[in-house]
């Protein structure tokens, strides 16, 4: 229900001599599919609050598996959806999919922090206006762990 | 003892508006480090054997746990173990560290391939001169999965 | 007449520690406009030929001045045009908008070249079917060189 | 005598689909050559001043002319001069090498600015104690321009 879709074009520039998209590409592509989710809802990963403090959602954990490999000029599909929201804490986990073949799964864990430069991350809870707009929902399929 | 270590400088194009590593540079550097492995047996990612065929190492899956920001120029070590060694696959764990700080934990995971441009990824058993060289070692700490 | 334009927004990934765009971003976004541009032609920067060989567009020059600059989230508008064809190169100006502000100037100089793996790039005439549907256009605006 | 060398291994993730290095990447190599080059005079590419500013040197122009492909795990040797020092600018000029094969030159000329995250980039002239460190040396070889 709440899934959120993110289309995307692989660029030259992401392939590598094995002709195939550099594997840490895909953690961009899951990045790029977080923040328009973000701004879909009206937020942002780096938005400045009231009391002037800055909140960002640093990773915790992020991981991806590889089933298939995606190739220059593919228009991936990716599909978002909330599979846990903590007090601190979203879950993200993620399909790409090119047509009918599912290419890889991934999951983005992060904590929301008051971030500064020069200075230690400092996780708080979600605040209650952010969480209200984040709805957790059903996994995609099997867990990724 | 069979441990492999690999020494990083942390570029400035690797950061990003938060100040800090962008997450995705996580994996770079553990592909660096994995390459630097295999150069210091005397192999390469891509082996062109004698029967004219190439071998690689595409992933199977990736993960990495991020205990702390590293920043530009930050010198970071990264401590390599080959956890698993299989048939056809190998997984490799990473540690981070910056001094005594341990900044995060990655593992790969990669299937050893014939690759060839515009066809399928075929795995193949680890040929015998290659997995002679590579030796399992023990866990880092405890487990990523 | 025969400007061709690409539309890009900010990846958080692009950004570095100064909070903008990492300036070699800029040449991967005139490449991502070059693509797109030769796609609306029906090509492609890699294209098998009849003859089983592979064309491509090797750089023999590019450059970016820089006016302003570009922050995460920001709406860019990239403008192509031609502005020489010669035998076997193409020399493609570009110009980078947010609104009514011009950010940058590039320039990317590619020559058309038969590629192959562990071989020489050799450049050769741009083939009559691909020159036909390329067609030379007035410069931006005073040269960039 | 003034010539600065630095030398960087071409790692995999820098290589695209042509079996190459992806062009945008010899800006990135210019610039670890830059910051390894302002290392060692004791300087930094961001330094925080008494005053509590932090100075920074946001590009200007930048370019680069490819004369032979780099592939992976090609060792590189970048020589780096200080081809003219402004009051306000610098302009670096590279010659990026594999043993007797020059594969490519290339030129950052960047100006020195007050920066902070969401505000203008002030330019101002080199403060004396970093200007006394940079010695202004004769070009490489025929301008790039």
């Amino acid at each position: 229900m709440s899934q959120f879709v993110y289309h995307r074009r692989v660029q030259f520039s992401e392939t590598d001599m094995a002709g195939i998209v550099h594997f840490s590409n895909y953690y961009r592509y899951m990045e790029e599919a977080e923040h328009a989710f973000l701004r879909s809802l009206g937020l942002s990963v780096m938005m400045t609050r009231d009391d002037g403090s800055v909140i960002g959602w640093p990773r915790v954990r992020t991981s991806c598996a590889y089933e298939a490999p995606a190739r220059f000029e593919d228009e991936i599909e990716i599909r978002l959806n909330v599979s846990r929201k903590g007090v601190k804490s979203l879950t993200l986990d993620m399909e790409f999919w090119r047509g009918e073949t599912r290419l890889a799964r991934g999951s983005l864990k992060t904590v929301c922090c008051i971030v500064a430069h020069n200075t230690e991350l400092i996780s708080i809870p979600i605040p209650p206006d952010i969480d209200a707009k984040i709805v957790e929902s059903p996994e995609l399929s099997d867990d990724l762990a």
